[in-house]
């Protein structure tokens, strides 16, 4: 007989509200099972557009949505705010920092990830990465007060550090926020300021590797790159960041293997790495399961964990792979709509075992890839059936632009949303330019 | 010869950009003039607002605007972020925290007012005021949390105390906040906890005088208290809080003189005292100007400071007087519209000054007063050459919400706010229910 009387149905525990907790819990809405959604912040986050937060086109409401009332009608959901600080994968219990920690029959890990400075997180301070709310509040701050502290500034060399705008990683993030950047400095703040002229403002990209987007084809990587430059990023692959103090980067391999550079900057944004989770970690070693570099848990082709089957690991935690018939295993992408199929699939599998059925593999369908840069530019990779289907440019932004909104939670983000980018395409306006925590200046 | 020559053109400086400052400033718009506008935020804050960002109807973006953007065409103004550290009266210079001191040939300070605990400073921590965008996300945290929090308490004694919530003052922002507070717990939060009913909150609105909103006519005090106890607020009136200690309230006054009760919550809201900026201390001491107990400069009829007529005080700053033909000076009252006609009032007489004309009195036009309760609830009193013309309940909140709607600064804010508004009245919900620095807990 199971210990607490009423939990005759399964207990289901989702840790993380993220896109892969969130289908989870969808997925189970006619399920006869008892969920609780344990969530650290209290919102779900639309993490396509947090680039828009932190270059200030968007207010943070608009992207994101409490878990607790996107679960108001399903009636087998409790959500819990709390952070989980282990799991007792022998008593099968989720123990939170406050509170009573959670049972559960099966247990859905979707914790995430955050940036990885590979290292060196003394540039932490120095090059806030972007993945939650805050760090957008953080990097907005330091853009709006770099180009008031220009205004203020009568030395030419200071100046033009503070006009000097550095974006490390040329992934989908550092793209968006380098195109953007030009956009605020050419367009937005144009007319706005009597001493400096804010489309001085220099923006690099700067990516370790040969090209930007690589996760797309090698030709729109390239079409990526001319669009940056025509919008006036100085993008420079084979770039090795070496330091990062607060006053300079320093850059290795771009004129030249040996060649170094100094960059005198005071906003850099860190775009380069991303680590799994330390609940990943943590799980591995109380299961025996194995992490990968990146620090994601190496999951069974049904998500599962090895010897651990009531288990499932989904989202950017997972080292996933794809099973498709006829086909070679292929590594997961951490993309967002591979974390809504995981939570599905591990959904689904639950619900198999509860009802005594073997569990199936996970096939990951990849419907393509996209990526914005800036003001009227995008490039799309389409998958289908009949092959890939690649456009760049003004038609691909528009794609991406309504293939946001319609992924956007919520009726009312989604036309909010819509309201304030075309307002903002139409005025070049960008209305979200709040600086709330204004006494704390910003580091030198 | 001037210092600087290209000052031929006499030099204003203008200290805040809230409702006075910011009409000072576009007052000037035509004139031969350099202004130099000095601000301490980067926004110029919708104050009457400012309630439904504490209360996540609104997002902090909605009714904040950059004031170097609302200047961006008006040629003659610099803005410049600093925060004012003294005014040097005898070289007329205006001193800054960072960088080289402002001079100025006129001066138009209006630095407003901030929340005031009566001396009791120490109840700060436990009692947040609601004066800036970081005052309204700290009570926004503190309301968003308290639910949850009371979601994940097992002892009904404490349940009952993070669902009670005391909000101190009558004024207009005690009276929306209370207001609004019973319209989360009774609509915005029904059906999204398992554990608790949110509509179990007490909402208690503490009032040392005799009646709410004291601007008000008698008749309206009480129209509005009779709505507020529809809405589910408890009114105490004559209830005179001696002691706060983020467990308890301690309230004398409410049963009789000297009964004194104990109200055990987690969540205070502090609206009662206004004090103004300590600028304004500063600027009397140097110029032999008085403060009234309230810390405001009493300033001249023309709203110059005695001995030192190139400066002007304004706003709620200021203790003015208004002086209409045929009439007995009357105090100015601290409400925006009283701020932004001292504005004008104050450039108009700088121009005179300048034109070497006598300046005029301050005569400030009183066009009534409207008050918000909540949902369909407001008292209005306009007045009118024919006398004043007072209505409650759901016209008077329809003429509250267009008046305030058409007063927001720029057209993209009004739209989006009438969005949000409309949304948020058909739909009962508040879509700014974003914590964003959760890791700060709750005090106990």
């Amino acid at each position: 007989m199971p210990i607490n009387p009423n939990a005759a149905r399964p207990r289901i525990v989702v840790i993380g509200c993220g896109f892969g907790g969130l289908e989870a819990t969808r997925a189970l809405k006619s399920a006869a099972v008892d969920i609780t959604l344990v969530e650290r912040t209290n919102h779900h986050l639309f993490q396509p557009l947090l680039y828009q937060v932190a270059t200030a086109g968007l207010s943070a409401p608009a992207i994101a949505a409490p878990a607790r009332h996107l679960f108001r009608k399903q009636a087998n959901v409790t959500t819990l705010l709390g952070d989980v600080t282990a799991i007792d994968t022998q008593a099968r219990l989720v123990k939170l920092e406050e509170g009573p920690p959670v049972p559960y029959d099966h247990l859905i890990v979707a914790a995430g990830a955050t940036h990885s400075y590979f290292g060196r997180d003394d540039w932490a301070p120095f090059a806030p990465g972007l993945k939650t709310l805050d760090d957008a509040f953080e990097i907005r701050r330091r853009i709006l007060l770099a180009f008031e502290a220009a205004e203020k500034e009568p030395d030419p060399a200071l100046r033009a550090a503070w006009l000097t705008f550095v974006v490390v990683g040329g992934g989908p993030t550092g793209v968006e926020m380098a195109g953007t950047l030009a956009e605020i400095a050419h367009h937005t703040l144009a007319g706005e300021f009597r001493r400096i002229d804010p489309s001085a403002a220099r923006i690099l990209l700067l990516e370790g590797g040969p090209r930007v987007l690589q996760a797309m084809p090698e030709d729109l990587s390239a079409r990526a790159k001319e669009q940056l430059e025509k919008l006036g990023v100085e993008v420079r692959l084979g770039a090795r960041v070496v330091a990062i103090d607060g006053r300079t980067v320093e850059v290795q391999g771009v004129d030249g293997p040996h060649a170094a550079q100094t960059i005198h900057t005071r906003c850099v944004v860190w775009a380069a790495g991303v680590a799994a989770s330390a609940l990943g970690r943590q799980l591995a070693q109380a299961t025996g399961a194995t992490t990968d570099r990146a620090g994601r848990v190496v999951v069974e082709p049904d998500l599962g964990l090895p010897g651990h089957a009531e288990i499932s690991v989904i989202g950017d935690l997972a080292a996933a792979r794809s099973f498709a018939p006829g086909l070679e295993p292929r590594p997961v992408p951490g993309v967002s709509p591979a974390a809504k199929q995981m939570g599905r699939a591990a959904a689904a599998n639950i619900l198999r075992r509860i009802a005594g059925q073997p569990t199936r593999p996970f096939r990951y369908r990849d419907y393509g890839n996209l990526a914005t840069i800036g003001r009227n530019a995008a490039v799309v990779d389409l998958a289908s059936p009949l092959g890939h289907f690649k456009f760049s440019g003004y038609f691909a932004w528009l794609f991406w632009l309504f293939a946001h909104i319609y992924f956007l939670i919520g009726f009312r983000n989604r036309l909010v949303v819509l309201i304030d980018w075309a307002s903002a395409y139409w005025s070049k306006q960008r209305y979200a330019r709040v600086i709330s925590d204004i006494a704390q200046r910003p580091r030198m």
